[in-house]
């Protein structure tokens, strides 16, 4: 049986103006290191409608402790934080969640 | 072309102790109210791993305003909150997004 999917929701508040650099850099934070990750499962970044300063990244591991211990506690979180961390107007928020149902 | 899908993303604070009954009553809700709004394109309901009392429901519209008018304001919108209102523990916050990328 697969495991169930682990889903991360990060909330990240965007210096003003820098949007589209950051759209670029988290892009390639994506495919270039968060999915060279143990358990990394797939990705969505959506932008707020009422404030385009906000963006939800989600991520699905394959285990929590894939993003928790793996990559947060691994080599590639500094690379990854390097390129994102620049545009963060504030500290992100992260929880974790699991799929209850989809109608 | 598709139009793009919207996404949106509730936040609720469900009454402690109460996580089973709020978990059948929203898919009741969405099963038999929600989607049967104009542009409804699905859900996902998703539970708090570090707060097993917070969820988080993804609703996918064909517009914005297949939600904040067509749903709000229309019939099936009081149905909806009857069914799941009685559980939150505190105001639901909702706000909506546009995808920007799926690497």
């Amino acid at each position: 049986m697969e495991p169930p999917v682990i889903l991360e929701i990060a909330n990240f508040s965007i210096v003003s103006g820098q949007g589209a650099a950051f759209e670029e850099a988290i892009q390639r934070g994506l495919s270039h290191v968060a999915s060279r990750a143990k358990g990394f499962k797939g990705a969505k970044v959506n932008r707020g409608i009422e404030n385009p300063e906000h963006y939800v990244l989600q991520i699905f591991w394959e285990t929590l402790e894939d993003h928790t211990v793996g990559f947060r506690g691994g080599p590639l979180f500094a690379e990854w934080r390097a390129l994102i961390g620049p545009y963060f107007a504030a500290d992100p928020s992260v929880e974790h969640y699991t799929l209850v149902s989809k109608p």
